[in-house]
């Protein structure tokens, strides 16, 4: 039988066994995803991001356990930002989630941010695909809110919830800026701390703002004190309510259209770049290339519209 | 004569007008920067990053006019960072460096992070070859340092400044442990206020952790006022012992092989799918893919198999 087959059946084994697949970039996954790719499309995705010390992994675990007491199997891909310098955690190593450890309704990856061909967004759809083909009603994407990268990651969430804190200084303020627009939720999480009720009017005030246009959702701010549990079940239900809205005032079949469109491009784009690099192995094209622009006697694009050429000889112009 | 040959000649209007075209990625700006190509390779290219709120644009300033009392012609690249999703800039309109602008041997350019294709660190070494071509010594290049993104930007340059500020809080800590690795000088900026000895002291104490081998280079930790100008002249007689250093180590030629890899295979990877979406374009592929995608009845990974396959009819595994 299949890995797909295994995974299509409710394998937890299989599953883990293919996502590690993925990140090892090994071609047989992509197999096993084409097998699987049928039979997806029925999870919601959650994504949660917000800057580091926001208390997303709480606030994750607690929404995870929320779902489970409402019957849904939750799949949890949680991003842990590394250097890309030395390859090492910037947050260092965490125990994530031990209270669900024994639930098999409840299945948590971690993903690091470095060494995936095709870039994060493509892991953690590739993964995300896998937890939807085994059955989890939800699946929750955690991420660090910072680079293009993060923002990319959210954009393949249904509902996207923004993490804050109070008491953020003026630098966070000028990010927050960016981060008001991917926010369908936001959450300011550690309500006991001061500032929290400032911390909220403030992005409310921020959000008024924007101009909603009739019939679009409007966003809200909450109060969550994700360690003691406090406004969870408020979130939790803030959120199926975005969902409620979201499958039924047509945004959906746009953020699939989107989605799926980007999907393919990106895979297409690996896979164009990937026949390159095997192609210029052939004649070592490039370390002629390379040597050639130390000196300065070969410039890249030329050098490009050759292996092109030579690549694809009938013409696509 | 061409736009490549004027640029070589020092003509700034045509040099500003190539720059554009890059910009609005004219396939004509490809052929001008083939004529260029074999004339560049002279300018010593500086990075200069570090959070926003550092001071870096002041402190790029005074570097300039530093330069050019010691008779440099400097270049100016900066990359004001956009919101990706509203395309407005998160910093805002900034006036930059008025003082400059009447003295020719300054030229200064802005890059917004987004809309470039193949990214912005493609524009940026695409500007920073015009302003090596029109005969800029030093190239400096101002990045706010948060994302992958930078991170490439920053790879760019021979000499890289991190920038940073008395008192910043622990989530920036954890930040510092990606910049250490990247940093060949550190300045702390805005040296009056309180706490930048224990700032500039932390820094040592981390860089002197690293295992500094026999013969590499041992960054330094500046202490600046831009604002005021203190400590400018210091910095810049820095950057050159640096910069010595990296012409007479072989740290150049490492240096030199690894980023030209990186440009010839960035442009072939936008290349290869420009011409997809072109040959995708006649036979309405894209929409066709997309649509099977909604309904899950076409997997992305066999679609873009197919797709290769009709571009490529050669096998080239």
């Amino acid at each position: 039988m299949s890995l797909a087959e295994q995974v299509l059946e409710g394998n937890i084994r299989a599953a883990a066994r293919l996502m590690r697949d993925i990140d090892d970039c090994r071609p047989e996954a992509i197999e096993e995803l084409k097998l699987l790719y049928h039979r997806t499309g029925k999870a919601f995705i959650i994504g949660i991001t917000g800057p580091p010390g926001a208390g997303k992994s709480t606030l994750v675990d607690q929404l995870t356990a929320s779902f489970r007491t409402r019957g849904k199997k939750v799949g949890v891909v949680a991003i842990d930002p590394t250097s890309p310098f030395t390859g090492g955690a910037i947050l260092g190593d965490r125990i994530r989630m031990n209270r669900h450890s024994c639930d098999e309704g409840v299945f948590i990856r971690s993903l690091a941010t470095r060494g995936s061909l095709g870039g994060l967004s493509r892991s953690t759809s590739d993964v995300a695909l896998v937890m939807d083909a085994i059955g989890m009603d939800i699946i929750i994407i955690e991420t660090v809110g910072v680079g293009q990268d993060e923002v990319d990651i959210v954009k393949e969430a249904h509902t996207t919830c923004v993490v804050m804190v109070p008491g953020l200084g003026d630098d966070i303020q000028a990010i927050k800026a960016g981060i008001l627009e991917i926010g369908d939720i936001f959450v300011v999480n550690k309500a006991d701390r001061d500032g929290a009720d400032r911390t909220a009017r403030e992005l409310s005030n921020m959000l008024e703002m924007r101009n909603i246009v009739d019939g679009n959702w409007n966003p809200q701010v909450m109060k969550t004190e994700a360690t003691r549990g406090t406004g969870i079940n408020e979130l939790t239900d803030e959120i199926m309510k975005h969902r409620d809205f979201f499958l039924t005032s047509g945004t959906m079949s746009t953020f699939l259209r989107e989605r799926n469109q980007r999907h393919f491009m990106g895979i297409l784009r690996d896979t164009l770049f990937r026949k390159a690099l095997l192609f210029m192995a052939i004649n070592n094209d490039l370390d002629r290339v390379v040597s050639g622009m130390s000196d300065h006697h070969i410039d890249p694009y030329s050098a490009v519209e050759e292996i092109v050429a030579k690549m694809m000889p009938q013409r696509v112009e």
